[in-house]
């Protein structure tokens, strides 16, 4: 399985393509890409404007991995040398001590010629990229960071659901996750049309089946809903307007909305969406198709606090035995 | 007053200002300018796109004047040489005989340096442009054409309501009508924000007024729902997404939504509004907003035939012994 993170875009072409990560190493319990699982080595960079970043923040506070895996949160408008550390005191990673996470790239690659991504895990004690493969990163925080999970921790990844979560998984990432940016960074009227019907497709399949089930495989969270939750949080601020998926808002669809809610109220889900990055990064960064970087006042967010009703569809969050987590550290709540 | 049409825009510039119309000459009954009503001696000019425009086509059915004053139409996309009748024939005016409507501006005023904007009325025997002042377009045809109006033709601007609807219609002008502009063209974050302030603050107010009553002012429809309908009609399909008035669409405000389905519901209303147009012209013309040309699929028109159920407030469309219009002339039947 091959990695796409934010900022492996390629803008200016006629057909908006996704690069592959290049960085796919994979931190594992038994060490054998030579990256041993272990507390306090690794750090986690994101940007909180990402939709694949975020699978990764969601998945480590449903896991309790706060504090084995440590987090740096870069700007959310990257300049030429793309993502910095410009919001952390004297523009540095106080952990990592580098300015723009090329660095870590540089580290582990010299003189490498791609994008540089988040989310990226770099390797504390050299400084050195080890992945930026979120395909990959949120199966392995569910399967191989088990020895430090917290107690109470649910299985987003249960070995008995993987086939039905894999596919629909890979149904939305195609039509849903990535294809919000087919359609917003068309530059042909034919390519735009195709890749809003196949959101829209999408979301209406996922709507009638969330219709009838709280969650979208077996009972409980899992890794499916986290993929479906990022981009849905993200439709009304930045995929309606400026992606121009505009056929209806998310608060239009009564049970994707109620669906997106209820996950957005538990515990490491909400706690790490921060709406100001999101549309800071899109409607700044993207001068192709926002030349002004104006960034819209809109939408009024306070629906995301009202009742879902969703508990009345059985299942529960968490499965037998498993917990919300706590709060975020002080350090990460969002403003 | 002044009138300020679609074409007499400055874009570029800092802060975005609608400029004066140059041409304010009155068609009247006792032809005091020198233009006296008379049937079939003007043509006017529209964009079905521009909401100033829209406000004439609007009155002009209400007020049965279709066949005293004749109708071209304009191809939604402007080029270099401003609006164009490259939707007719040979791509000229079947009755003016031109194939831009500048060629009416440079009739009236050699080497006018000004830009060319719709409405437009133009005198057919010399080709000549009368007025492209649409402020005062509406009220003339409300109160100086009556000797031409249809039987049964509504009083849309009654004399002892004139204050009522003068002082909203300013109010409506300015922070809804242009509002809308001033936030879309906005280069700057701060007049962004203030301008979409001001739309959002008219709407709730006007909203609040509209909960109680069915018509703005009086008991029946007048030039001032006219003017807050062209505005309305819009918000959604352009507004919303293409000039950031993102707080809620339409739709997601009930009082509002049901006023303007209402209206458009109306014979003389939704007869003359063309969603193809609107996004056509918007999202094509704007590249400096909308650099791409991708002009959005949605939003999803169905709910615009749905009841409203305002007839419950009271108050009825037309006033006593005036009835609806009938239905458009086929050659102006939107597809």
């Amino acid at each position: 399985m091959t990695g796409l993170g934010e900022g492996n875009t390629e803008y200016g072409r006629k057909k908006f393509k996704r690069s592959l990560s290049h960085f796919t190493d994979r931190i594992t319990a038994d060490g054998g890409d030579g990256w041993p699982v272990e507390a306090g080595r690794y750090r986690l960079v994101v940007s909180r404007a990402c939709p694949w970043a975020s699978r990764v923040l969601i998945s480590r506070r449903l896991l309790g991995l706060e504090s084995a895996l440590s987090l740096g949160v870069v700007d959310p408008i990257q300049d030429d040398r793309s993502w910095r550390f410009t919001l952390d005191p004297d523009g540095r990673d106080p952990v990592l001590g580098i300015r723009f996470l090329h660095e870590a790239y540089d580290a582990r690659e010299t003189g490498y010629p791609g994008g540089v991504s988040v989310p990226a895990i770099v390797d504390v004690p050299t400084g050195t990229l080890v992945t930026n493969d979120f395909q990959q990163m949120t199966l392995d925080l569910a399967t191989e960071w088990t020895a430090l999970h917290r107690s109470g921790a649910p299985d987003l990844y249960p070995e008995r659901l993987r086939d039905e979560i894999d596919e629909i998984s890979e149904e939305i990432f195609r039509d849903v996750n990535n294809g919000v940016y087919r359609a917003g960074f068309a530059t042909d009227q034919d390519e735009y049309e195709a890749a809003y019907a196949d959101v829209f497709h999408r979301l209406d399949q996922l709507s009638a089946r969330l219709a009838e089930r709280r969650y979208l495989v077996g009972d409980h969270i899992t890794e499916a809903d986290i993929r479906l939750f990022t981009t849905l949080v993200r439709f009304d601020a930045v995929y309606h307007g400026h992606f121009k998926c505009n056929r209806n808002k998310l608060t239009e669809d009564p049970v994707l909305w109620a669906y997106t809610r209820d996950l957005y109220q538990t515990p490491g889900f909400g706690d790490t969406v921060d709406f100001d990055h999101i549309k800071q990064h899109y409607y700044r960064v993207h001068t192709g198709i926002n030349p002004t970087g104006v960034v819209p006042a809109g939408p009024d967010p306070s629906g995301w606090a009202t009742p879902h009703h969703r508990e009345q569809l059985g299942g529960t969050p968490f499965g037998p035995g498993a917990t919300p987590p706590g709060p975020p550290p002080p350090a990460e709540a969002i403003p």
